[in-house]
């Protein structure tokens, strides 16, 4: 489940959501699949890993970091790789 | 399953397997989770690659190209992920 | 360079090409960095790669197995990442 | 240059740098050839990446979430690969 946060500064809101893995190769795997969404759709996420745990971060730079419709987009194909 | 072959110049044999998914991002990520483990075993394959099909050869190129303990070790690494 | 080969079976062409780099974690990494332009591009190469060897070959499926504009395409932006 | 910082809530520290490239392709490429040095050393990184900057962050959660080693050692092998 996404969910939208406001932004710690307040300046705007994002999609979140944390996957977690078996262990990091499964987690570097789905990356590696996030990362071929993310250039097909050339919307890049903010995101951290650590070991098995993927934390996505997702809103529009150049919309002035709020949530758009390519935020939902790529959630969305994020949602089907797992 | 694994199948062992003899080489085509009859040099050595090989290890043998073709992995089939359901797409390229799918393949490429199974491919990711491989060389992890090759680089961590530092023993690497030969593999092709094309859209959602990976065929995998092991040999022991220091052995003489035959077939070693190393290969067998991969290769049931290799099962583990899919 | 890339080469304009026959297939073998006579059935079509291809463009080929053969990148050698230092090891394998940078054999891979280019690897990578084509994975995404493949999906990108909605085209995707027949590779081989062996340790810190990676041979592409090029052609367009849809087509005949023939060369095209997508293989061309597909051909530059590799070259621009190396 | 990895600099040694205190942890915001004071229970350790870690080795931090931050890497910048061309675009994500790049970063991306990076990242892969730091995973698989990771998955090597069987030491991860926690690590944030937004389009061509890679933040990596690295300590010893075994040992309490302080610099050990393990860090240094995997600090100097990711300085190797750029």
């Amino acid at each position: 489940m996404w969910t939208e946060e406001i932004l710690p500064d307040k300046s705007g809101n994002a999609l979140k959501k944390t996957f977690l893995f078996k262990d990091f190769s499964e987690a570097f795997a789905f990356m590696t699949r996030v990362a071929l969404l993310a250039e097909k759709q050339d919307h890049h996420p903010y995101w951290v890993n650590v070991w098995n745990r993927v934390e996505i971060t997702l809103n529009t730079h150049s919309a002035g970091n709020i949530v758009t419709e390519k935020d939902r987009k790529l959630a969305e194909a994020i949602d089907k790789l797992v």
